[in-house]
């Protein structure tokens, strides 16, 4: 499924499905399925992966005609971060392609070995914004704002010690972020000030649902700001898969349903430039995912 | 007034206070007081700051007779967390006392440079567990595993550009973490997974609001191993007070009702000691703050 959250009329965030081109309110179908469904998207992943296939099934039964009724145009919604409220800070990896390693430490202060394990640090849910919304460049924190086009991976239930042939048994859907970091703003070399702050995680445009994803180690993910092209590789060059990934995190965190992981960006950062790029006020940031879409952001600095 | 959370005869978490040495339940209190209170501590936040007057006047208002009805003797319930699942991640706070700064510098990897800004990292939701439970100590993990008692702010109120001036109008109330620390386990510098570790913040026993709390940066802290002190300082000594913190974090992060900031640890961690000490399987640690009290938990080896 191709799952979005929206608001409508500036209503409260509802939960959606895109079906032919419209948009489906979730507990709206419900109603008319007769099947109880739910109008957000951290309570669809509490229902557990199964109920994607009982609503499909709900679907293929329910005619045209039904759907026409309770549709609405694309263009009439607002698309809101698929998760608007993650219950906990996102998961980020660092360093996680190889040529970004490379492009790191030539020009900000990691070592440039590759990574043993992921490098592991977080964005708390404050950074979240949905697409077509601005990113806040705080001035006074920082002047070097720098973009990072990330496949994002959401978990789908609870899990401790997951191996890494059972991983994505926990994987629900997947979407994208621009892991904005603040290159400047790094504190006793800790990351979180660098990429924490409010509206550093562009999320969206949807939530496609693993189903849909033919193979995730297998997705071109691109960037451009004003419209030129800044980064471009695929996510079967990650040095950790996201197989990896939620093996060696479920070692240290229990993982929970609803959790985030933005599985790392390519080479291409503004940071690792000759000379270095920056964002500036009114720079738009365009980061896509194949499969997924492409979210658009607009900088604003303050 | 002291606040705790605690479940009995293996209930759901419930919020409930301390009074006269005996536990009461604060729905409970609200159904003898016709004046709704909730369930959880998460609730009472967000209904913001002034309803703790207000349950101090209808305490004022109950006979002894009434309280016996529903009191539970303190040794009759289990004490958990006060926040037994935050929000997002607790907010540390690295480096904030100078004698720590040194020790951190001549044993890890820090640079010995007292911090201009505060240094911020984070711990999962997942980290938290109560007192009288144990730590788990991963060995395939880390074998350097430490201690760090810290006084923690719950945030009360939504903040964004708060000054230090009005900072502690944001405060809701204290508690004690103990931020425990696999020194072994920091990747590319960073600390999450040092400090992110499932039962990595024992926090509590209790959370005493603001109003109880006469000067929060004059308050001893204290922590034991097996019995014997290791750590023993004093809130004043920060180089950075929680309003300078507040001030700080929310010019980075818009601050929420339930944010809970772990604002640092003095000198005489395992890591900074000569020879190093860690904690081992059965060790018990105690860490104190005064005015709020002690939390103890055994280390268990897996």
């Amino acid at each position: 499924m191709k799952l979005l959250t929206y608001s409508i009329e500036g209503s409260e965030p509802r939960l959606g499905f895109i079906h032919n081109n419209q948009v489906i309110d979730m507990e709206d179908f419900g109603d008319v399925s007769n099947f109880p469904l739910p109008k957000t998207m951290l309570e669809l992943i509490d229902m557990g992966f199964d109920v994607i296939a009982e609503i499909n099934d709900l679907i293929a039964d329910t005619s045209e005609k039904q759907f026409d009724e309770i549709a609405y145009d694309i263009n009439e919604v607002t698309f809101l971060a698929p998760i608007p409220k993650p219950r906990k800070n996102i998961i980020g990896i660092g360093l996680n392609y190889t040529e970004h390693v490379a492009e790191s430490a030539r020009t900000l202060d990691t070592t440039g070995k590759l990574p043993t394990k992921p490098i592991i640090f977080s964005k708390p849910p404050t950074t979240v914004t949905a697409t077509n919304t601005n990113i806040i460049k705080n001035t006074k924190l920082t002047s070097q704002l720098d973009w990072e086009c990330e496949l994002a991976v959401v978990i789908s239930k609870k899990g401790k010690y997951v191996t890494k042939q059972d991983a994505l048994d926990y994987v629900f859907g997947y979407t994208v972020i621009n892991d904005i970091s603040a290159r400047d703003c790094r504190r006793e070399g800790q990351w979180i000030v660098s990429k924490g702050q409010d509206t550093f995680a562009p999320m969206g445009p949807i939530l496609v649902t693993k189903d849909e994803i033919e193979n995730p180690h297998n997705l071109n993910l691109s960037l451009k700001v004003n419209g030129i092209e800044k980064q471009n590789s695929n996510t079967k060059f990650m040095l950790f898969n996201i197989n990896d990934l939620i093996e060696d995190l479920s070692i240290v965190f229990t993982l929970e349903p609803g959790d985030i992981i933005a599985t790392g960006t390519p080479a291409g950062v503004g940071a690792g430039r000759d000379p270095q790029e920056w964002m500036y006020d009114g720079d738009v940031v365009e980061a896509t995912v194949e499969g997924i879409g492409t979210i658009v952001n607009t900088i604003k600095e303050i």
